[in-house]
């Protein structure tokens, strides 16, 4: 079987696998031929970057700083730069992506600050595990914590109420001398969103006290952009300088914002995000209905993690369907995007269904 | 005048203001719509990402390592991360891009590396004062001197010769001692080429005795693109993980590398910058014809710097012409692209000849 | 009370309220008054600094590369920049010098590396837990582990015997593609090396593969001194631009190299040690005899680790000793050094007996 | 001949060479050895590092921040990495120490800072140089420029006129933008005030504007001590945890701070710098008398640049002068300490005359 071209039974493995959406391509188009678009001034001082910022803003309903940048990684690690200098420590869950999936990019961005992993349930951050750490006060021979980070949905596929958020975000002003700030790691910001229909996105963020946001457009349906969103604009400060530096600058900015045109116009990010949690929660429904199969964690946003026969793994995997397996949870997970088919999640249960015997 | 929105008349400024070319805008198409595009493996494991590798090892004749990142400076920082260790020291034109146009970009990446600016003609290095920098010898309590850089075409809009490369590249035998290595900044590579048509790119490159090079494809019609072209390929020793940290390895690497099957499949990239030489070379010739208006470098690839009559570069500016000051080399300079149309060339010399009293 | 300055009842809160002691006091006077000494050549090109590093070489019987830097945290950080890169990853013990007590400066001396912490009974890696690491295979999505790092004697005040240290150093073999690299911090080497009389420095630290040593003298009797020494000599390439760069090269360096002659001579180095263990297990022996008080780690080298009534802790601290509680350890740490005197030993045993009623 | 012991004869190599005085070795004993000394906290807590801090704010007569640290190199790397972030600049002298002399620590401790070399005469930053670079104006495409740095005395040997330090530190008012902070690196702190009798230390550091020097004592006769002073209080934010990270937090800090009450006390620190500029002056008289020798600039401090026929210079090295030729001023560079002898300079004056056939 040849590997490197992803089937359509390849779609589970990540958000990452799928295709520009359409109403991203849409708005990519008239950013390259709409007549008064063929020459954009370079470096985000274009019409198209500065409208993409607005529709933000007014997402955010609040006078926030928004920056486009390329990656998910680069995102998180920017972002975190602006808070934790070399000397701090960051306190994260111990399988946020930060945590696990840089490759240390958040220690290179920011010169050597700590990641201090906690452990939680559910992918969320535990209140007391991070109190611990607060509570340790061993000054300067150890990092000084500045920054708490959490990841919404939760690389558990999990979503933050924003009470959980809240209790997160007080401690805060319960500890005023360590002037505490929190990023969120959004990069299915859009399907937290759309599994939480009662809550506006000012009051998952900058309400509920988050100070910095990583916004992901890729993996709802961009090629490659995501929105650092300082809440707290004085961790902006010579931000522009920071995103130069560190290689996130792109000259022709209108291809990094013209994307959030096409997904905030006509609230294609939340469609997009609501059609992946669908399909998640199908193929978690589908699933779990089998003998031996057990889910691991809620099916909230657009990934189901779950523990399976061995047989039954290994007969999927025979049949063509790409298998994840996340060894940190001990769990097999499989991801949906915006363009996660009907088929694809009808087939691979009726695959399941024939292997489990059902 | 609205200057967030660039006019016909911008586009002189730079050729980081023009659109995505036909060619590039085509393959990007196919990588995203053709049926068997749909899904991709993500991290430069797919078809398209391998093809385009494939090609540009094709291009160069020579089995080199290739490396698809986003934008021009974390090109540039990258490769030379993987030539400069904190301590060492890399020698530069005083006006290389590295050197005054990347916000620290390389001493980030490199973990303190010094620039060590030397002077030349023409935006060349000159030999004798990179073999004064060489001969200093001031061991421990200085850089330790490890690698040279050189911008083909310069940022004075000129080519190095493939001899002039050879006499720098000679060094690297001279001193054995430092293991020098040699990087050639081509963001404007293929203008280079394109200027130089009895040469082929391994004579230009690995065979003239460059170990690395930063290919641009974002100034020659990609949305963002950049390969980094190991033909030492020790220095791409874990060069992936250095990709990931520092927060250029894109998720949907098709779109970073598709753009490159549409600048090689028919020698796009060749055309595009010879269309931008081309009108350069009118706009330098027709300009320079004019009464108190002077070349300051040949003009030998995409742009052309002239000193003029502060009345004339006033007037210009005046009639809406984006015109652009280059403080270092104190010349006034017109930058062309792929996308330059013979109608700016025409308009812009009528206005400046009816300027100048012609 | 006055707390700033600290009465010789203060000696048990570290090895570091210890004064220098005489055998490197003389070597000092004799580096700064005798005759041929008056004048010494900088940056360590001088004789007692090359006498000091054949001395290193002599006593290791192997001729390794031997360089001086100030102090210990610096040291760890300088060994460990030779063997990480920037994303890298270095295995820890979770309560390691390195992962609790250097505020980030391994982070920061290598450019970002992480550490990985792993737990382990007696301050001692657990092999499975570093097996379960080396194990993942995360790619590039995680640090590349590249290293190990162990403390001799450990921060719990054991000591690993030398087939617990070939265990550790087997690994090389088992995972020959990570290149691995294992760095022991020696800061208390001396005291492990009194603990251990049939074990010969060689046969602690290269022939039971250690690659690089931190080896302290500031604990052991010295203002401040350490030597790094690396078995592996190609980690020591460019080491003297890396000590240069990082802060650590002293322009009178014979004050950093004549102490090491002083406790070399003479082995006042193993004299200062054995003393100091000694005192620890007198006072580990006397303070378990107490009803309540129970030990935690076995007593091999300079510190006791215990737990006690509350009631016996403060009544300590009330009659002025210096208490210090180690809260990772959750337990009370007792620190002796060469200059512990017999009447502060007897003196606080004769407290704590009287408090705990005996 | 041995040229790894240093005969007399190499005292003018550098102030480097000289043991430590008298007044500081005093100092030192009775720091170890007075019994109320035997045991002292750890990490500056103790008497002798705050008495010591204490003075330096009385000489200085201001309630500023004290800092000890190692060595000169550290000091001023710690000091400007609280000027500096990543993506700022530094101007200095095209021959400072922190340009030429620090094998990138000021790079490294900032995480890439960018140091502007600009010119001036007899090593003093040139005023209109030093506005050029700040009305550049290139945006983030270039480093921010956040300092300014000069050499107090200068590696010229000249001394700053309060007058001349005014000068550049208006800059500040003239650039409120920039927020920009001046350093002032004091290795030969001491010398610059023995050359300036009439003016107190406050009128050349913070009074002129100054906001944080780093204080000498190594080449004053200190074994290794720099005081890191900070006028401007904020920029002292946290920097005990960069102190302690960067690897400069002395665990036993009174071998630090007891050489400054040695040299503070009875002013050592000013008769150890009169004496030194008083036999440099003696040897730039007796050496400028003779034909053919040049001084290259006044004798301010204790070092004198001399330009004289080659065959003088051989014949002093050959009689066995150590004799250093500073390529960057092109110039033979004679430095006198606290510890050069009457004797050396008739001796070498001798010679001279002898071979200048005087």
């Amino acid at each position: 079987m040849d590997t490197t071209h992803a089937s359509w039974k390849h779609q589970f493995a990540s958000d990452n696998v799928a295709a520009i959406c359409p109403a991203v391509w849409k708005a990519m188009d008239e950013a390259n031929h709409a007549p008064n678009s063929h020459y954009a001034i370079a470096y985000g001082q274009d019409d198209i970057s500065r409208r993409a910022a607005d529709q933000i803003r007014a997402l955010f309903e609040t006078d926030c700083d928004v920056y486009f940048v390329y990656g998910g990684t680069a995102s998180n690690a920017l972002a975190l730069s602006t808070i934790c200098d070399s000397y701090h420590g960051l306190i994260a869950h111990r399988c946020a992506h930060v945590s696990l999936d840089e490759a240390n990019a958040p220690e290179f961005f920011t010169g050597g600050a700590k990641i201090i992993g906690v452990d939680g349930r559910e992918g969320k951050l535990d209140i007391d595990a991070v109190l611990n750490i607060l509570a340790l006060g061993h000054r300067i021979h150890a990092a000084k914590v500045r920054g708490i980070t959490i990841t919404q949905a939760t690389e558990a596929g999990t979503c933050y109420g924003v009470e959980e958020i809240l209790r997160i975000t007080s401690l805060k002003k319960r500890y005023p001398d360590l002037d505490l700030k929190v990023h969120m790691d959004g990069a299915r910001f859009a399907n937290a969103m759309a599994a939480s229909p009662d809550v506006t996105p000012k009051a998952m963020t900058w309400q509920a006290g988050v100070d910095v946001l990583t916004f992901g457009a890729t993996k709802n349906g961009a090629p490659a952009s995501e929105a650092i969103i300082f809440f707290d604009r004085e961790l902006a400060t010579d931000f522009e300088w920071r995103r130069k530096q560190m290689g996130q600058l792109a000259s022709k900015m209108r291809y990094l914002s013209s994307p959030w045109l096409g997904l905030l116009d006509q609230d294609a990010w939340l469609d997009n995000a609501r059609h992946a949690n669908r399909q998640a929660a199908r193929l978690s429904n589908g699933l779990t209905a089998l003998r031996g199969v057990e889910l691991v964690f809620p099916t909230e946003a657009n990934m189901a993690f779950l523990r399976m026969p061995p047989s039954l793994a290994e007969g999927l995997s025979q049949r063509g369907w790409q298998i994840f397996f996340y060894q940190w949870f001990n769990a097999y997970r499989f991801m949906c995007s915006w363009s996660t088919t009907d088929k694809a999640v009808d087939a691979l249960l009726a695959d399941a269904g024939d292997l489990a015997g059902a």
